[in-house]
């Protein structure tokens, strides 16, 4: 594939130090699951960069199974999780939440994000309506930081969240896929720490942000779900080389990489934006972080493919297209010179 | 209770000539589990009235059952039903269908039904999608006939949902709950024969309908469902005493029955809307079939419902409250004239 | 059907107090699921039988419904139940418990009845295996009273197994499918209130043991439970005219019916097996209740069907057959003096 | 970890050439989940090797998750999977198969394997079971090659039962976790031109067998799984860097390398055979491949433990260990002399 590549954040294999680690650990002999001491030593610095030091951390291979495994472990059968309109769990994870048996239920948005006060308001219909023992049970709250379309939830409207899951008895868990991305934005005043203080569960995604691939499940508070190795063991998501998952995460969380990884990819993100803008294509919407999502003619956007990977986003129309450019830890200048003189 | 009710259409117990054949059926011997002489009688009675002579027929205890079991069988793990956000099974049957394992994707109607051109449209969308493989398929459209509000959807209406469902891959299925009160409408121009002609899987409504309980689960073509005697057992909905149900089905299949049966439900009905509209007391909306819904000052509700036992609805803003009043193959006219005085 | 029956304790329909308390009751306005005061009045005289004034009492239709229904909101995703071998829950529920996610774990008992040794051995050696969180954790142990071969479990084991329960951290279910024909056995000494006493949870089998159908779920301490009415909703076990079962229940306890109408058919039973014996037809085991398992020639079983609906049990060779005689509340010295001058 | 390592065959991390694969893989840009090139011409690779032009391949992260996901796409609600009682997706996998709503039918085996006779009386007994609409279909039976005692089907039994599964209406799934080192015996003699003839699913392993992580699905002939892209999606087993696995199992199925990769721990398992016998130290039971099970002391596992990483497997009685040494595609001349030394 020798045309440029603004696909998505996981066209390449892993981050230069990630891939070290791998290649350093490969001959080391590791005990299994998880139980060794490079996850151990993984753990122990993801507990100390998130100021968790309790939390239960385990390695997942992918957001999917993070998401599936977290949520079908807190939830009972009657509990459903909130999200959204825009939320992965909701569109695009093939009804992978809802296999564990669990509804999704939906609430308005902008620009990927939700409003506190849209779910105060469900909320206080949900549990004022006199049918709502024939209902699923709003028990969690989904979210995701960055959003599926980049933006990023300031630590105001989080703290308004938990606030809110706490009056009306929800659990906060949040879907960190691109986490490295918000951390590395200047508009971004959610740290680590904040996500271990507030959520009850979020993980921390790798696969687009350095690794190989692999999510770290965080539960600051471990004790809300017993078992979860053997949870994560049924389903499927236990991998029997932990070390993999492990060696990962101790290179992403040494010397603070994970909070630099995104920086390369905020850049350039600028950078192309700043172009688009004089070229006057018009943004979809604006975001802080590493997508970008650009209002094209069907024209444009069938022109621009020949030369350049796209993401395909949707149709607001008959005649428009809607792609995303995404830049990551890998975007180099060179990169952002090419595509910006192709368009 | 001595009050008036109106609450809904299963206050009572079941209608005298069903009541007669559970006591006429109570000490006649039977073979177990729905393979008696009695069931085969209800079912051949039903496939004459509903023209589908090849026609699998299952009795099931309840609504939520019959609609759980039977989209279990006809979809696999990574389909979804298809439903107006008013429908049933998304919002009270508790996450019932998720429990399966299925998405209930919602899309906007009006009055509780669904257009076909709303249906088409997210359709040919969902297929447009480049990432549609990323998403759960839709494979079967849910309707009820009457909607949740009590309205009808036409027989033009339900031929153009087949001809898009036929297009598109989706099987179609009709909750019919209430369906005699469908059949009993003025308004009504779809048969039994017609839902046997349109639908893949569809249901009598008995609990609703003059029955002490039960269901009647229709498969036209019943090869699409195999082994579907095992789900229902595995769902929990295979009744030991089957022949409990046939005798009720039987009856209420016996000299057309069930297509006179919601007749005074109809007649009352269009009492009380009358007097409803004399006295200045706006519906919520209208439609031509057993259930009122009446918008009411929450002091108008509050009164009433001291002397009439009436279905809270919706709460559409503070200070009004929606309420159903519910007629039924029960109703007299000495009832309505009770209740119009009181209102 | 004319032939003698005695095919299985559900043939016909409810006994005489139940059917009329049906029809009385017929006519008489009452709440939806559940929650009315027929039902009301049925739990409170249950929990008086039964010892057990905080219970939560649930009605649910059918026996596989309230095992799978219990079980699911008993177990989280990783725990399982566990039952001897011929356990009802294992054979004959077509997988109704795996579908609601859990594994069933399997003992090996006699005649029916699983011994605590067997128990406690298998717990121990799970709990000291190394590899233990890779395995489904026993959580449930479901047992029987009477078991699916008519035998009955006395207090001692009864107490013994709650013991193991408590000591390994399990709970323990009760399937009383038949449990009058347990409570008019002279070889029981297992109370109702010993069942409140010792269980997590059990049933009150009505279907086969005077109901025109129904069970009754005791939860003595409903807090290990909560939202159980959405559970049922959800299972689509919630009847909306849930007073036709609190109408039965009513019944059969008031006056003490439930413990007495097991009594016909434990005497009938006696009489069959006294006669059995003189004619030289082996049991294939001997049983205190109300089910005769006699080993057949194929000639003799296909004989005798020809003239008495018998139950088809299993093959244990080439030329053999067992086949169940099951008596009821319903048989009558008459049908029983039949059936002898046919053997 | 310095200790001599024989625990399992997955504590080191990736073969050499796979390791160098996915080194020369990381910054090529490719399409994401598994739709790219790297993928592609993995699949060409093993479809020629394995002789099955037209076999769907998918790539996924574990064993667990190849057969639940397996699993739960070609079973229906109401049918289980048979398999012998040491089967790994009965004890090991955490109910995983059964959270996918699925029962494991379970068989009597012989150092972990089934016999076909015994598959085929259980089958004939369960048609010929009058009750059998109540019980679970037995649809899929489940084998593993090596078994989980590295035992070996032979092709002639591998035929065997897919005759029997062929005249039954099974479907035949073989569990290859480890399968190169069924390839590197001497005593085996089924190719993988034989799986893809004689199995409607098998996976290759690759965890186990030189690869970092992953396991090759495949299916012969894919229309038996429509849609199975979605349905790996759904069950969280998707990995956005397909190309991670593709280019794993491109690397081992480059010059054959997959049907060597075993070879070395075949020898060293024979050396190690060799030298228990010789210092007397038994079998727990004899095995060709690369797994070696002994029954020690509990003494004498205590103190080996102290030098060598071994396996737990199971207490056949109070005071005797089987413990397992594995040797794997690493393991080298010298680790095998210093653990004969250690013996």
């Amino acid at each position: 594939m020798d045309k440029l590549n603004f696909a998505s954040d996981y066209t390449l294999g892993a981050q230069k130090d990630v891939l070290k680690a791998l290649i350093d650990n490969n001959f080391t002999p590791c005990a299994g699951y998880g139980t060794d001491e490079v996850c151990e030593e993984a753990r122990a610095l993801i507990r100390e960069a998130a100021a968790c030091p309790d939390a239960a951390i385990h390695f997942i291979s992918g957001g999917t199974q993070a998401n599936l495994t977290v949520i079908g472990a807190l939830l009972r059968s009657y509990e459903a999780a909130v999200a959204v309109d825009t939320g992965h769990i909701h569109g695009h994870e093939a009804g992978a939440v809802e296999l564990t048996g669990h509804k999704v239920l939906t609430l308005p948005g902008e620009r990927g994000k939700l409003r506190p006060e849209t779910l105060e308001a469900f909320l206080k219909g949900f549990f004022a309506d006199e049918n709502r023992d024939h209902m699923a049970l709003p028990r969690l709250l989904y979210l995701s930081q960055p959003t599926e379309y980049g933006t990023l939830y300031s630590l105001a409207r989080l703290e308004a969240f938990r606030e809110i899951c706490d009056r009306f008895g929800l659990l906060l868990y949040v879907d960190g896929a691109r986490l490295a991305y918000a951390l590395a934005s200047e508009e971004n005043d959610v740290t680590l720490p904040d996500l271990s203080r507030l959520c009850d569960a979020y993980y921390i995604g790798g696969t687009k942000c350095g690794a190989l691939f692999g999510e770290a499940v965080v539960l600051p508070r471990p004790e809300i779900a017993p078992h979860f190795f053997t949870i994560v063991k049924q389903r499927g998501a236990l991998l029997a080389k932990g070390m993999v998952l492990g060696a990962q995460f101790r290179a992403l969380f040494t010397d603070g990489l994970y909070e630099r990884i995104g920086v390369p990819a905020i850049g350039a993100a600028k950078k192309i934006k700043a172009a688009l803008k004089e070229k006057g294509l018009p943004l979809f919407l604006d975001t802080p972080t590493n997508q970008i999502f650009v209002l094209f003619t069907n024209e444009q956007y069938a022109a621009l493919r020949e030369k350049v990977a796209l993401g395909f986003w949707e149709r607001p129309d008959e005649s428009h297209t809607v792609a995303r450019i995404a830049t990551s830890w890998a975007t180099t200048d060179e990169d952002v010179e090419k595509l910006i003189s192709v368009l």
